[in-house]
């Protein structure tokens, strides 16, 4: 196989799950912009994310947020994917939105509302079992405001415990990811900051338990890239949630913002052995302003350009001029592939796996979007809230 | 009179706006933690702001926002107000939270749109006719997500335009305070993003327009006491909105994150003569999860002790040292009065002002915080929204 | 001329001022490694400088820095560049190398001090004469490292102060480009900060005052291409000083951190009119690792890249969407630009104007490398102090 | 004993260790200022600690730095130290100023250079066993500037051989205190640029790895305070390296830039039982434009006052408060504690370990500023060269 005939051949095994909020409406503390034609339903949301499915080809599987997509029989959910030519992924759990998490879920000083934050992850590993998930994403908004509030290494303890817990209810084909954010909502301390916090709690759970790297959950000027190869090196990279940010926690589309680093990252991550399906690549974004069907197409898209110039680096050159020290060398190999319009490539892809090479202009010609818009009439919008 | 005297006699003649909808629910896209007892009505949150004016002292007035807090009768509400104790302070303006304004208000690439967020804007001036506020704060969400999205210098075009039409509008004792922040809820470009933005755009509209200066607006590292410096320098620093951060936009307490960056800036107001009328200190804070009343009576009081920390810097021994080049002597002359303990000063203030010394004890004895919680049952709490 | 022509023309006439000290020795406050073959004299320098006129056709112009650069006989150094075929550009003054400078040059506590600093601007102006240079370029790295170590307010009037008498010696066809960064080497206060600081004081000064853009002046997170868009707007942008950085004022080269953003940046200034001889496009940069010539050919390289993608930008169907509220739409546009590998571009206008299409390569086979690493034998090497 | 008593008490046990090279000259990469009276000797050095030691009673021992310190006669040098009043301790390495180390020490392509890099470190060991230190502090200047120019995850398989090598050759009472830096010297890729890094490389290593926090070596934002917790929860927490800083790497004095962070942090060592020999308290400044010696004191005494406050927090009436959920409550202990004036405390304890209550005074008016200045002629003074 030619080295081209490997990069494309690596392409069509990609797979981007994508998130089922994405699909519904999502905005900011000021304001929460709806759109029409957003899903009601957790099926409505398979539906969407079907679609992109179909026109990217390399999107299979949805994670779900629980509550939010609560069903009464997961099995029927999940034939409904399938039968819509996707999968359910990831199941995500949510301890931030009932009134009793106010000062934390399973960091909480009040041990009720640790014992019912614990509930719902056990819960959570349920529905696994129920859709056959195999991923627990973990996600806590757990922290304080303001200096004293509570016991920053208390709190580290009761966080232990919970994960302990929950980690010991794991099935054999399980695993648990943990995700650390800098910051947001908690504006003073944040339980799981940073990547070493992850990786120290998911180091003594074991082997199930995995850190995800949500690309917008960094401190100014991070080097994410690094975290990517260390992780990756440890074997602890579960997975990334991916988005893009110019400040916080923006949840733009992915490669939006700096798609230098996306490229990087997926560098990395090719390098470390990474682009395996033990590293899960989901998307997490908020489409706030844009349409959401076509953003999350476009995210797809960022992310198979990206993956692809990280696979067209030369590795033999980058290793050489490495070895011997040649920084202009070693960066040019490096920005060679960078600066690559793979555009051609993809399309090329696209093509050979029988989709139109144009995954937008094919969306768009579909009529989907003005089919929900026409549909979707009444009912509940589904948002952060259900 | 005594330095000493003088310093008291300053601390008394301070005056700290408090913002109507603080004493309303806020919180984070993630979640709004409703409290219970918070006002139902504009008249609901002057009785509380009355409270934290009866028991400081120091908070005579009250920005109201519209169309938060709109009422028929603006006249019946400022008699309110002042059978209560307060009077009504600035009019803030509201041109983010319709629908239209998803893309902009102001700056919006429909004339229609603008058309309305002008219309708005006049309507505040108005309120300000009714009310006999002198101040209109002017805070814009408008920016940009994505690269390209909108041309950033038409988006500064029709903000000149807008600001011009409003700044004809205004009356003999009317002024206009216009307000920059970094960013959010726009995560690309903000149209008014830092302060020379806002100088630049003040400076051609003349002198009732004044820059606001929101302490948690800033980029990480900025040195806002700088800032401070600089407008009062030329004539420009309308006011400040306090709140503090951690990280981003945070809305903590005044005081709670960095009190001697507050110690600094308060230090710089007394310096360049910026301890007057002409210069508003009110708070814009955001009490998520600690209760409103008393968070907002500590930040009064932080502010106080901030004042009272930078009205005893020793000016003569700290000109002395400066002209000197004594780098350490300089230093420790303002650190001998970040370092002193204010409390007991402004306690004896507090008893000279007929007020008891312990404003949070008070104010806990009093029983309205139980009151409310008893009486404000049904109806709708306030928030952004409302 | 057909839409690519006029890109290619373009182009063609672009200009990128090479500054003489990035020839020479440069490092970090922990080392300097210093690298053999540097230029030990301005004309050494210069000579370096020829060979990436040579070789990228767009680098006619070199920056002298005084008193790195000085000379007996400045018209015999033109003369000396002309014969190598390049001119001398700005001049850049220094006033932070002489042991008076350590609390300050023209914002020193001290009168004397004072005065020394603007007496060697004025002499920069004396150099200008000499050299036909038409620009000045100030920076300052006057600013205090602890609070209360200087008043703030004073330093500003200093600078003023130094800033007009430098203005009025200015020549007819003199200007003088004022830059802004966010800090270093001052720690705590810098005296001229930001762009707002800059923009206010070249607006009292005049129209011969502008102000410079250096791109790794800026706090964390600061839309760079919004301050450009703006400035030129007010018809203040002078000039950039081009470098990349990931963290703090790193001085790599330019586009190699973020090269989209340096696109982004080019893309306001072709939008707003800023792509003319008024606006002076300079490097500043640090080659502390790599060979100094071939990463100056390359920053000058990539600059040639990110304009080409500006220029490529289909502004009509840009304004289109931008007019039409469509974000992705609009996004999409500039990101088809920002997508397209414009070397082939760059190749031909290259072998257009009679160069080798790769610039990198002809330098390399030209064997200059190994030439002055051979011949410049002895001596002291052009570094920051020298 | 009552509990002030235990507060006096704890603070004269508190031991601050100054670093040798603070004394000497230092700069940024623009100009080091020589200043008058610096050591030209590593004895003179130790004099000069001693004064420190001599007027605060906290800073007991002097940490070398080699090759900056290097002697013939380690045992001699010791003696020398105890004749004055002071000990030896921490040793620093140094792998960042020998032209090899261009592209990283014991990260560096080349085997040999990083052979010559672990023979320093085994060399320093040798000099802790002829010091008899116990700790052997590694910072590492290693990482790259550019994306590609070396392989991220090699130089991790390389740090971690060369820390496995050097971890091996410690004596039973030895150990390895590990550094990390955000960034500077290298501006794209650190090779130990978190606690997460750190942290994981001290784990493999076994317990004579211990993980050292420069205050200063932080992403913007970045919660130390948390850090610390955590390090001290894992039994991690070798010590500090103390100084401050507004914006990159400063290294102001400690406790000038943000003296409720420093609190903030001596709270949590307090609470996590680290203020205990077994962490060290050393200070890593530089002193660019004040004199050193009383910057140093005055850091000495800023330690101090944040451990003071530190010690006053009342544990229990905060625990309850955190227990209740009291968000104001909590913070108000907490902040009690900070608002206390503790000057009259330190200068009572001062008085009962027979120390003059003011150590800069007593300093000051012991001349031995002046003698310095008038003995100290001639020589090459210390600097981060030598």
């Amino acid at each position: 196989m030619t080295e081209l005939a490997a990069v494309k051949s690596a392409l069509k095994t990609q797979a981007v799950e994508t998130p089922s909020w994405a699909y519904g409406n999502s905005g900011t503390r000021f304001k929460v912009f709806a759109q029409q034609g957003v899903p009601r339903t957790p099926q409505e949301k398979l539906e969407d994310a079907a679609k992109v499915h179909e026109f990217t080809g390399v999107a299979p599987t949805v994670a779900l947020h629980i509550p939010w997509d609560k069903v009464d029989d997961y099995a029927a959910l999940g034939r409904f994917a399938e039968e819509h030519g996707v999968r359910l992924g990831a199941i995500n759990s949510n301890t931030f939105q009932d009134d009793d998490y106010k000062l934390g879920s399973v960091c909480h000083p009040d041990a009720a509302v640790r014992r019912k934050a614990v509930g719902h992850l056990l819960e959570c590993v349920d529905i696994m079992d129920a859709t056959g998930s195999t991923d627990l994403k973990l996600w806590f908004a757990d922290g304080t405001n303001y200096p004293g509030q509570d016991d920053v290494r208390d709190r580290q303890d009761r966080l232990a415990e919970a994960l302990a817990e929950v980690y010991e209810r794991l099935g054999e084909n399980q695993r648990m990811l943990l995700e650390y954010k800098f910051f947001e909502p908690a504006f003073y301390t944040t339980d799981v900051p940073d990547w070493g916090t992850a990786y120290a709690h998911c180091l003594k759970l074991g082997p199930k338990a995995q850190v995800v790297v949500d690309t917008g959950h960094h401190a100014p000027g991070t080097n994410i890239e690094f975290i990517v190869a260390t992780l990756l090196r440890e074997g602890k990279l579960g997975g990334f949630d991916f988005n893009s940010r110019f400040y916080a926690d923006d949840d733009l589309m992915v490669g939006a913002a700096d798609p230098f680093q996306l490229f990087r990252i997926m560098y990395e991550v090719v390098r470390g052995g990474g682009f395996t399906p033990d590293v899960a690549f989901m998307l997490d974004q908020c489409h706030n302003l844009e349409a959401k069907i076509p953003a999350i197409i476009r995210s797809v898209m960022n992310v198979q350009e990206a993956t692809a110039k990280a696979l067209l680096v030369d590795q033999e050159a980058l290793a050489a001029a490495q070895r011997g020290g040649d920084v202009l060398g070693a960066n040019a190999v490096l920005m060679d592939a960078f600066n690559t319009d793979v555009r051609p490539l993809l399309r090329e892809v696209r093509e050979e796996m029988g989709l139109d090479p144009d995954p937008l202009g094919a969306y768009s010609r579909s009529g989907w979007g003005e089919k929900i818009v026409a549909e979707r009439i009444g009912g509940q919008q589904a948002g952060w809230g259900a």
